[in-house]
């Protein structure tokens, strides 16, 4: 690492690190933000019905993160809204995406390459953020390991994070999953790159900042466009999960993805780990359903 | 409008918006909102039984806007309680109102003309909120529109838009709807009022603030007083949406509202905007009623 | 009171309110708050499949106080957490209650002999976070009396003022109730002892501070080891609201914890106030219940 810096590619991540992400990067993130807004169920009804409440969702898709950051450092929450070319870009983004004409940009971006781009150009955006943030949060608590954290983790992940708030603002309620409890690639992934970054602002990791940027951008961008391109929901961090898990807690978290994955194969989990944590009655009848089955194959 | 702030006109609503809300109007701010708590299923039991979630929901109800408004501007949520007058009187009010030997107070508060009277005196707070709100919020973000606008909704929404924190107090959850998805004619009414004294806080909108603060005044005043008396639900901007809003959302929002009012006639929405967005099980039954309906039509 | 504090108990009361709770006290309150979190059902399955949530739950068991009065007056949410000593204990307690390997650590801590004496030293760390809450919120507002009562309130009472949140994190929500509807003695106690702390900040109660801590202490240090000794949920407050109640509010909130405790006996409550707040379906179906009954005793 420390030859990567002496290199000329130190001198490509500096400028890489250096690069404005108004309004190009931001444009993209937007864009994927909002698409998968409207990839929701009901979010098309909802925006001709309520536009208010589709324009609100689509800012915390889009501003979440900094909302939450906002929350956890004791910022105004409407902080970021001030940037009125942001609020604008992003509204105009929301606009075109759910109201254009013949669905022609939808049609656009939805279009796998273009989209891949733009996921691409998303992940720029979410490694910058976590960067940022956590470089903000050091600015204020400076030993705060595990606020720096998850400074990093809530501006990596955004809306993720709230989304029994911006589910809430549609009108749907699903209380018995959560972001935390199944975390998504890119959830897990601002999770660790919260840690790696905490440990180089603390310099207890030996790297330049830009070079751990432009690193851990390579990371995601490579995962996530591989994720999207294939339709895949599994996760890179799996293997290491599923060593590292075991031996920690008895149990994996990165097993749990598995199982959504192929219901039917892995015997591994343990006895009493096989039911995800769902209210008692949801609980009872999985039970019933499982008892049933044993049943089946007894007979 | 430069013509009325030359008239007499401008010296009288200089003079009103110069008169203390301090006690009077601040007293019918808060029997009209404990009111309306009363009026909520269940709330005479709760208070009964639970005397200190009932002191609480009252206390939403008087403070709600101050509340949302500390948190978005990141200050302390509670800080308006530091007005120890306003809360005694809040309290005593709704000790009043809840508790009140053979319900006299209730009674008297509720007999239509008086009532009248006091719902006229709420919405002079309402409007002068939503003019302090806005000051306050440009004072911290001198450009961000945003931001006013925010403020100044939930200035003058209040409670409203926390409702689902307030049911929760109460043990009460509605998750299918929300006061964003289905606006109130004050909540409507409390967003366009805020893009107006936005607009004349960033001088676009060339009147002084106590016209306008005037003039809005009135007009609230007028249209809730008018709705109280008939008990309608319905709202003086239907029409403008009515027109608006196919034009730039393809449907609208205004539309909706009719559609609660009068549910059999008008085939206006376009196909596949009938269902309001609900949680899916819901809107599975609505649709095999709808269903159901269809085939008895073709009988 | 003034004779106590003349006296050498005085003294003791001083000396015992300099004792510093860093790490003994703290360790206390870390072990008995995460048993029962433990004790919740599926908590165990949760740390096995989701060592995230289950670690995120432990800290709001643990923290959840800091959280609410920093949400409260203004400051950042995760201050607390800047604390890295404090956040190591309770992950490290967290980890060795739920995978000590043969489940030790919880077993001896389980054990009632020794889980009475962390049970009193919580809440000797409880009495001090009132007193500092209040001190802390009569630094902020010198007169705000509802923000100091509410800043101890939350202070004292922490993870059950925001079960919602905790509980949604773990997959699990139950609207219905709330530890403000259905208070425990420890969140009514840490109410009341928020209304004293008050007096005596503000010179209404003519008592030191120290001496203040110390009975209060004791009192609380009493009934919580007789109460968890006896698995009793009763409280010392029933006899007084049992009186004051029925004559402030026309019946009583500590009449309701009876209730639960003993089904079927006391008529004591009026008539109308038989159900408590619950959703409308739970409602029907509990009126239809009452009045099977009632048919049952007319037969």
């Amino acid at each position: 690492m420390e030859l990567l810096s002496a290199l000329s590619l130190g001198e490509l991540a500096l400028s890489f690190s250096r690069v404005p992400l108004f309004p190009v990067f931001d444009l993209s993130y937007f864009i994927v933000s909002i698409l998968y807004l409207k990839y929701e169920p009901g979010a098309v009804e909802l925006s001709r019905r309520h536009p208010v409440a589709s324009w609100l969702c689509a800012m915390l898709h889009c501003f979440g993160s900094y909302i939450l950051a906002d929350l956890l450092l004791g910022e105004p929450l409407i902080d970021y809204f001030s940037n009125n070319s942001s609020v604008l870009l992003a509204s105009a983004v929301w606009y075109l995406i759910f109201f254009c004409p013949l669905d022609l940009f939808y049609k656009c971006v939805c279009f796998l390459p273009v989209k891949l781009i733009f996921v691409a150009m998303k992940e720029v955006v979410r490694v910058r953020k976590i960067a940022v943030g956590i470089h903000h949060a050091h600015h204020h608590y400076h030993h705060g390991w595990f606020v720096m954290i998850a400074t990093g983790w809530v501006k990596g992940s955004g809306v993720a994070l709230m989304s029994h708030a911006e589910q809430l603002l549609r009108g749907v309620w699903k209380p018995e999953t959560n972001e935390v409890l199944h975390m998504s690639f890119p959830t897990k992934a601002s999770l660790y790159g919260a840690v790696l970054f905490t440990l180089q602002q603390t310099r207890w990791l030996p790297v330049s900042k830009a070079s751990l940027i432009f690193v851990f951008t390579l990371f995601m961008v490579s995962c996530k466009v591989f994720l999207t391109a294939t339709h895949s929901h599994s996760s890179p961090f799996d293997v290491l999960e599923g060593y590292m898990c075991p031996v920690l807690f008895g149990a994996g978290w990165g097993g749990e993805q598995h199982h959504h994955d192929n219901h039917g194969g892995s015997p591994a989990a343990g006895p009493g780990l096989q039911h995800p944590v769902l209210p008692a009655k949801a609980r009872e009848e999985l039970g019933e359903g499982a008892r049933k089955k044993k049943t089946k194959k007894a007979d």
